[in-house]
């Protein structure tokens, strides 16, 4: 089992490799009769798309979903929903020798041990951060819905390499085709990522999300809360290594006193003057904004020589990855952790 | 739904109130054989059992578990295991105002949204910390399966209020009243553990854990990999607001090449020089040691005067608790944490 | 995997041996406020107690629920309702052979190869019909919510022994000692029944079932349809060997024509002039009455000396039955069957 | 939810329309490594595929599955199989009437008020037998790797319009054209097809099936038995009313001492001397074959005139379907049956 994402309203499978026929997905739970803008669908998927800007693989796909089912006039029709995106420009040879030389960082080598040696290892086979693509198939679908129900998702650049935005999160960013805030910041991060890159090495960042516009009492105790329903969405995300809600790790140095949301009345109603629950109690919103940073690590494949272990051999080598890589992956991850939040929260409503 | 975790082998059932007639757990999916030795059990939940020091609760349980099911003669039977413990020492007037005036950080506020009011607001209801003596009954139960099998599940406390102990974690601490590695460390926080209490205030902190002995090839791509699942188990931990694996958030500051785990040949067997990725790979063990920290929020029941609003009246009041609480819930969670590991780890295997 | 209903809506764990400390339930899944009627639900539990009748075992049990939590002042709080039953009445001595001298019909044998002789073979184990008694707590409580939402589910005895009650089912039954219709049949059934007993046999019979008062729109296509998911759920109940729904095996020799329901205008709104499908068409209900019937075995524990096979020797040896048993179980059955049927719809709703 | 079978090892999601680009179906769950041999599956397809025969529809589709992912070089890989085969021949305009004139004993009506207008109903959408294709697709795969096993999964007609075919089954009939065991029960059978179909009618029958080799032990207790599982899954089929496993309804008629299988000693190990139980006890097989049996009602398209409500207008009116359509499914239902055992079955070993 692992694939398909179990929750309280929908089941989402997502299916593919990186080099095989195609890769796609089939949400089932969607009510029968929600629109579905394709054109808003494509201008989502086309900002995680690679091949678009300097910081991203020049491998280009198109990214353009085919629906096979589900689908009439626009709305749903209350069958599943099975999209599939066709895999074209593939090139097999390029890892043919990651079979027996496995590249550190990926799970080239966890695959081959769980496998027993059948797995497709061609550019990661289902590993490969291709498969975000589906994701953010449904993702966009259901932000489309939630859009239409008031409810904001909202992801930016926190940070990468240790260049950080502190700028406050007010607006939407997802449009800017380098997704932070403070745009001179923008280009101090892009310089690291083009310095990474010419010393053919690769950064991580961090992404920080919102979620407006949520009423009070979404959410489950113990074992489905929004905390662990969005963390189980969210580390779906090849690369994410953390996760922190709220004040998150910070609120363990604070006192009680500092790191408690006082209630209060504004706007006429119950909320509270700080967030540092990231607007969930006891895995329920509390109609505060819901907050989240996720923890990107940088991109494996880099082309520097990296030292690995030849599982035919039993010795040690040196690895170089030769394909097309992205020295940082944070900025096309923005909308894939929109995608992943917007399904956690969509499922619990 | 809620409090049922449905994981691949187990389903584990957590129900009880802080002040109901019992609080328990049924746990499903254990083969029948496996020994359960009740002494060890009991000296598992006695590490997270309240009023046992002066960090914790003076509020006295026993926590001694009566099994109603799935026991014979010291093995399980087959059939689920279900074990309660009664509530004896409760108090119900301590909370009488807490139906109209929520306490911050709590989930007063969002349970009587959520449950229109129907909720069980004595001590927290269902979302008190009580609730983790039935996970302990579970993890501690698979916790002695582990052990047999070679796996070893050790947490310790990394942080209080900022205080770290950043000696190496090598040896389990669980049996120390307060446990961590460096005593010295473990001084300067009860310390400020102390001074919280004296200013009726709160500590939180951060908790490390580490899983040994673990083969490669355990876990599932995308929705159930090692790092899903022990969020979605971590975070039914009240308090817990973040979790990191490995490197977690600092890799988000690492070039690639410092980040990457290089594979080399150590034991002569597969290892990786690091362990930056906190021995997980594409969701997938790759026999290094699993490590996570989870942050711990400091105990938002303080005696210091807050500011709530009250429910029925609509306006802000001042709410002073009460009742008996935790200076810093940290110590006695880290064998909470560990239960929730074991679940999480064992269910996959 | 095994004693955990997980459905759309409703978990419901249910656990205990027929002669461990308790059997008892967990539903988790309604929401709060909820009125429970304990008075009703007693009386409801009270149709499926034994030790009542001449054709019921004489083994006495109160089943009276004992409720851990979940219910607060006769409402249900939003957390999970679990409930025990106390094992009071148990001779363990009168189970001691089957351990190795499986009894024909019962799962002892087959609970010996699957837990590898750990099983709990006293009185049945967790496979005992005893363990109907929690899964009438649960549907008892549902059954409550249906009544307040208009949906009435009716069971009767259809047959007894091949002695057919043939009169319309226009009327519950369930408050008689012998829920049939038709009194007159109702005497050659128990008849039937009482001639069984004396030569030391037993019979099964037919339990018809009606759920009234749907609306069209429940179930789900294909795995989640209201067929499925009452099957699955009265498949739960020892002693089934078939279920048909409307028309059921009787459909296979029909024609086309005679078998399809033609929709008609009757009292204002769709129906169909008759119901050959059960109120069921892909899987949805179409505001006919869902009706059903369940084919049960005769009571498998029979006085009559039986063949069986020694596990120990692994010679053929003569089993004599020495426990109190039923000589029918259909009539104790009938609100089990409800109970399963409420507890499917319940949870498409 | 609705078409995601979630299992204790398998997940199958089915996708698709009669009329939309594809259906097909996603399997996840199967070890990777599994040999998938194509013309095998390819053979076994074609025995479920239309257009074939007399008493089939002259629809004729191809049936012919591609494979996206999950499958390298004949082996399953670990990542989920998903295979779809394209809707080519598709006739639009004979079903535009049947938006506003629900068809009797077809799921147009209560399509139509479930998903409010916006449901696919060409053809059927997704509730047509057409969705079985996909079963049949994952069933054929799963059956490859139960056969090399030892275990056998076979399903005959045993009656057709109620003309019987009592034989002994033992031996799979499944390559004849018209899978009975008697050839002369099958001629009748036959000329009673033949006969409805000149009457513009249809015929239902009944299909039995068998799975043997299976060890002892399989299954769980309460809602996981293998009746449980198989019934869920065989309720998928559309046009499945009823099931009964081993003596099923004719059990209900007799006593205790004949229904129950005395155990006994038989080519060196445990048996029963009959088998009314079908192999299952407790839910759990006895390593005796597993035999259940399938009432399917008459095909409801017939082009016979029919009694309908205009949907629009609210009046009765009188329908005519001109569509293609089988006077009998139950020859190609035969394989379908096997599918959704084999399905069931393997997710329980």
């Amino acid at each position: 089992m692992s694939s398909i994402f179990t929750g309280q309203k929908l089941r989402l499978s997502i299916f593919g490799q990186s080099h095989s026929e195609a890769i796609g997905m089939t949400l089932d739970g969607l009510p029968a009769g929600l629109a579905v803008d394709l054109e808003t669908l494509q201008a989502f998927l086309n900002r995680r798309a690679p091949g678009r800007n300097d910081w991203s693989t020049p491998r280009r796909e198109e990214d353009r979903p085919e629906f096979l089912s589900g689908l009439k006039d626009g709305f749903t029709c209350g069958a599943p929903l099975t999209a599939i995106i066709r895999n074209t420009n593939t090139r097999g040879k390029d890892y043919a020798q990651l079979k027996v030389l496995p590249r550190p960082g990926h799970a080239d080598y966890t695959a081959e041990v769980k496998y027993g040696g059948y797995q497709d290892y061609n550019g990661g086979g289902h590993f490969s951060g291709r498969l975000t693509a589906p994701l953010c198939i449904a993702g966009g679908i259901v932000l489309q819905e939630l859009e239409r129900r008031g409810i904001t998702v909202m992801a930016r650049i926190a940070a990468i390499s240790g260049i950080w935005d502190d700028s406050p999160f007010l607006e939407p960013v997802g449009e800017k085709p380098f997704p932070v805030t403070d745009d001179a910041i923008a280009s101090q991060m892009i310089e690291a990522i083009a310095r990474a890159r010419a010393e053919e090495d690769s950064v991580g960042g961090i992404i920080e999300c919102q979620i407006l516009g949520l009423p009070a009492g979404i959410g489950d105790p113990i074992f489905d809360g929004v905390e662990n329903q969005i963390a189980r969405l969210v580390f779906a995300v090849p690369a994410v290594k953390g996760i922190e809600f709220g004040a998150g790790f910070s609120s363990a140095e604070k006192r009680g006193s500092e790191n408690n949301d006082a209630f209060c009345i504004k706007d006429g109603r119950i909320q509270t003057c700080t967030n540092h629950a990231g607007g969930i109690l006891g895995g329920i919103t509390n109609a505060m904004p819901v907050t989240f940073r996720a923890a990107i690590k940088p991109t494996p494949s880099i082309a520097k020589p990296q030292q690995s272990v030849n599982l035919q051999t039993g010795s040690e080598e040196t690895l170089c990855i030769t394909g097309r890589h992205d020295p940082c992956i944070v900025p096309r991850a923005v909308p894939v952790i929109e995608a992943a939040a917007a399904i956690a929260i969509y499922d619990l409503i």
